[in-house]
């Protein structure tokens, strides 16, 4: 099968580590994790939502774990939770643990004088370590990365291949940074001058918190003067773009492809979709949704969810949508001009006042 | 001039190998291919359009292809065709075959026990092999790459430098990798639980068919339990997002910057245009195209085009448009009104139903 | 504190480098530049705005720049000049020189032989430059960088981490070029023949002009059979797109995740924000401002500022707005029937022309 060796635990084992209430045999032999859909023996599966119930019937799994409510929804050996993909993630997190490589500094790689790395850590091939910059105990680091003079690494930090952490940029404990993310090149800073551009060197930092992630190819930009913040918690996913001088605030999850221009401050326990947009120079309040795709153009003071969202169409549909958009202005007239040619019922309507 | 060193082909050699009616001596030389425009002697050019044919007539090219209907558009030597747009392609591979370098491991590549590197294989410097990786024969790595443990890339494939590739992906035979690109990292997968982000292990892997192209700095994420599939003939552009669990069906192209979220499923054949979004645990049938910028937000059952796309106009004019927009739920209240007030329009429009 | 050791500088030197008008003790000691609010003995801040004149107020700092017309918005040391945030910019890169590091080549960098690397040019730990390659004076490159056969990086120029510049592409003097960017891998060039894509060689190349700026994994396509070209002065942010064959004016500024879509022509001192995207095979005049996320889809011929933003609101009222949108159809079918039902105010309407 396409999964990785995980190793064999047993149903009782799992449920003394995690929790919950078994119900059926704790000798059965759980080796991995897997949807209903593609369980078989040996698997785990969960039922997340009682819409997969149909899947449920079906599944080859050897046992499942589900909600406590759904106690009578299958004869399979099952563990009963109150949140049953939380206890997904639990279980996986057991039957997957981080494979650390052995520590060590790879002969290949680059360590400038003045450097920290201690023992415990794994540094890989083609890695450069600029002068000054520590890396704490445990530390994880991918093959062909860069760490920039005086910058900073957590302990129990991981960092995938070709990660570049740009000069005296901080990254907190148990950080998780996947391969070409890009953590403190210059802001995006420029002053016009005579039609020309000149450049504002960029002086902060970047200052990660304890147990962020950084997706695939992610960019944070240093921070002008002052520093850009990313909280303890926080994950990024991939291909997202933070600006100069932001701040996001903690546990804050922000999908694939999102963006932050300049000097925002987004509060915590926001929840930012994919590919939105939030415009530099303004303020999120906590537990903020934006949805995917949407433009945030002004501050937000209260929490909810914000969306601007124009959902695709047949291409003939919205055609006509566009037409009455544009034509808009003329029908607001044509109403106007009726208002005034219907003297009776604009009477009524001020009277009813 | 600009571009790489062609060799010197006849044009009725290109007519042997590729087909077509060739109006012209056979003897003529053509060095490279040229747009009408930038063309001159010893230049191949093409007429992909009629709306280009005031620069067929202008062109310096020596010789043009042209569609069998356009026979008589110029007296130039040419060369009549079905597509002159596919005979481009064809006759720019002809004049521009692969260069690959010579095979071999470049001495500071690291390899790890239990890879196999065919002798085919060029592998370049600070490329690093993980244990149990296999690349298939006569592939060419690019410089930097990073090949993970137990990974697979099928022979005559091409990866750009600094691309990233995650253990236990697999890449099919003939697959074109560009630069920066990240296949098989996370996907994006937390559980929420008290106000925190609980890490889901991402176990599947990434996937991907025969004969697919990869843009430069794209991100494939690999699957959360299952896998995540790319199939035969896919083409990706620059900075495309693939979520986690996405399956992209054969011959399908995604312009760059789009994204598609986790567990969807495009159909064959499907043309998404540039920034257009997809969200996430839907489906896309086959043949449907996408616009650029657009957000698909619910399956697509059937063919066709869809979209939504707000053209850029002048300021003022989208200031008003907004407006009129934000003002619809008045106007159709004042719309009401007048309906109430006119009763014998309103008693007009029973009637006739 | 936070910030890089800028090196001590009396106030009267930085007038007298920079100009302006002091008003306060020129032996005032400068170690570094900050915000008005971050700012405390030592640093020099500054006035962009007449907003922040409240914290100009409170601010700690030993000296401000400001605007002719606030000479007397303080009683603190301070220069005055024509524009408070060029001055800025200025003073910053007077405190804040760039560092180059030692030039020389590191011994774990890779140069083919027919490569030109002059002896004051600093090459980085795990670069490879290709055969017949061409850096100028003083070039930096950091890293983990590629640079590919036959490709010119003019003098002064800088490249962080891991950048790939594929073969034969052309960069000017003085660029800056961050983590992570691509610049010349294959424009996605396809005829679809049978259901199935052709890929056309992509033989053109990136041109890119003096004084440039291009941001952390902005990727820019080498052109089909011209080139892609980036005039003198530009500056890309991060996360670009720009496909092949486009050409952009010099002095135009584009934001982070902008996307030029192929064969586009962008004029000269142009500002195109954040996250737009612009169409393929058109034309932007010179002097266009395009907002952010908004998507130009044909030409523009005239100077100003294009847009088509959909700010973001709380949900409820975006699904009334998007109700009322779809809506508009039978809203326009609804006020024709009260015209026709209203005879008299329709006469009335046309005796007023």
């Amino acid at each position: 099968m396409t999964q990785s060796h995980s190793r064999m635990h047993r149903l009782g084992d799992i449920v003394a580590k995690l929790g919950g209430e078994l119900l059926g045999a704790p000798d059965i032999e759980i080796r991995r994790l897997a949807t209903l859909e593609s369980a078989g023996p040996g698997d785990l599966s969960f039922l997340s939502s009682a819409k997969y119930l149909d899947r449920l019937r079906d599944t080859r799994a050897s046992a499942v774990v589900l909600g406590k409510a759904q106690r009578a929804a299958t004869k399979l050996p099952r563990i009963l939770c109150d949140d049953p993909y939380v206890y997904y993630a639990r279980a996986a997190q057991l039957l997957n643990p981080d494979e650390r490589p052995a520590p060590g500094i790879h002969p290949q790689a680059v360590v400038e004088a003045g450097a920290q790395v201690p023992e415990s850590v794994a540094l890989g091939p083609f890695c450069h370590v600029g002068r000054g910059a520590r890396l704490g105990e445990r530390v994880v680091v991918g093959p062909g990365c860069v760490i920039g003079e005086d910058a900073q690494i957590g302990e129990d930090g991981r960092l995938g291949p070709s990660v570049t952490i740009y000069p005296r940029c901080v990254i907190g404990k148990r950080v998780l940074i996947h391969a070409g993310a890009v953590i403190g090149a210059d802001g995006f800073g420029l002053a016009p001058q005579a039609g020309r551009w000149i450049k504002i060197p960029q002086t902060g930092r970047v200052v990660v918190g304890d147990d962020v992630e950084i997706g695939a190819n992610t960019t944070i930009d240093r921070g002008a003067l002052d520093d850009t913040v990313i909280e303890d918690g926080v994950k990024l996913d991939n291909q997202i773009q933070i600006g100069h001088n932001v701040r996001i605030g903690a546990h804050t999850a922000m999908a694939a492809c999102a963006g932050v221009a300049g000097s925002t401050r987004i509060g915590q326990h926001c929840a930012i979709g994919g590919a939105a947009r939030i415009m530099g120079h303004i303020e999120i309040a906590d537990h903020v949704t934006v949805t995917a795709t949407t433009f945030v153009t002004k501050s937000i003071r209260s929490p909810g969810t914000y969306t601007a969202v124009l959902p695709a169409e047949p291409g003939r549909e919205w055609a006509r949508t566009i037409a009455h958009l544009r034509g808009l202005e003329r029908l607001s007239k044509r109403v106007g001009e009726l208002e005034k040619g219907s003297k009776p019922s604009a009477k009524k309507r001020k009277r009813r006042k």
